[in-house]
């Protein structure tokens, strides 16, 4: 006898190919579905594909929004010279809270990762490289996770940007600065942390 | 300027209602969902409301089933004389799995804490004190977290079943065991862990 009824099964296993969702976490949600009302659940599916039906990826950065191009991208008070290269959406949305910067997005959707079998052809690495052909954008700003695999990609897109030949010239490519976190402690901070806080170290007068 | 499109964020508030999902969490599931195949997306909000069309607490004990009574209620093979109550349907799961134990069971639904506002009637306490009065089952395993909650509960519900008068004289009730887990290291026990094995502790020979 099987222990739980099969439409059970089936919303547990459904559960379980979302992302850090396992066999407990499957059960909680599960179990909250069963209990919520049943207006809240066809809230919660009605959202899923309502947001599945009008949000896409941008033609342009690869953003997710209801318009093509997106709101970023058709932003007109943002620069079109100076542009900004991060990983996903969520970090879009992070860049994006930074006042002082006023320039495009890029997302690649995700690093190159050879132990994951990311390679370049996985990411928007060809669309970026168009863009930058078309030779409007000026500086490319690379701000990718400070982690192995964002080195390997910065590097790997370096490389590619500054042998692009544009009609105005090569392309300056910039990335965020590693060191101190604001309000982060000395004491806490990680070996590398510090060293590349110390290498990066600049002119206090 | 919003930054994310408003079905975005109608599936994040949605998803954040789920428990254990916070604003990281419910924007990881949101993109993952986004980035699915229709066909992946249907068959999750078709198991949602599926199950939840489908799955109804069984009428009897408390458990979910399609069917009611339940295919554990419905069971032949169980004894009908012994009933372990337990907090949720997860650790009712995790009963059945022993096979040395094969009574029927009472879902409560949690357990009291005054602190969380969760007073008696707020539990499955009235059904189970029915199901006793009908005088069939002579022992109660009271299977609660040992935790402070499930104390309290088994405390509260010990004093409840020996109060009742049925048919076929007082009703038994016992408590699983405290102590060592199988496997467990003493040099990792707590102290009450240890003290409870302790005063617990059986003849060898």
């Amino acid at each position: 006898m099987a222990l739980r009824p099969e439409a059970l099964e089936k919303l547990l296993t459904a559960l379980r190919t979302l992302p850090s969702v396992g066999p407990k976490m499957s059960e909680r949600l599960a179990y909250h579905i069963l209990k919520s009302s049943e207006e809240e659940v066809r809230a919660l599916t009605q959202s899923v594909l309502e947001a599945y039906e009008k949000v896409r990826p941008c033609s342009d950065c690869g953003n997710w929004d209801e318009s093509n191009p997106c709101r970023v991208c058709s932003d007109p008070e943002r620069d079109p010279e100076l542009l900004c290269v991060v990983e996903n959406p969520q970090d879009l949305a992070s860049m994006i809270r930074v006042r002082g910067f006023k320039g495009m997005f890029h997302v690649l959707g995700g690093a190159l990762s050879p132990l994951d079998g990311v390679g370049p052809q996985d990411l928007r690495i060809d669309p970026l490289i168009k863009r930058l052909e078309q030779g409007t954008i000026r500086e490319v700003v690379i701000a990718l996770n400070p982690d192995m695999e964002g080195e390997s990609t910065a590097q790997f897109l370096a490389r590619q940007i500054q042998a692009l030949e544009t009609a105005n010239g090569p392309i300056k490519v910039t990335r965020l600065a590693q060191g101190m976190p604001a309000g982060g402690e000395l004491e806490y901070m990680d070996e590398v942390t510090l060293l590349r806080a110390f290498e990066g170290r600049r002119n206090l007068v």
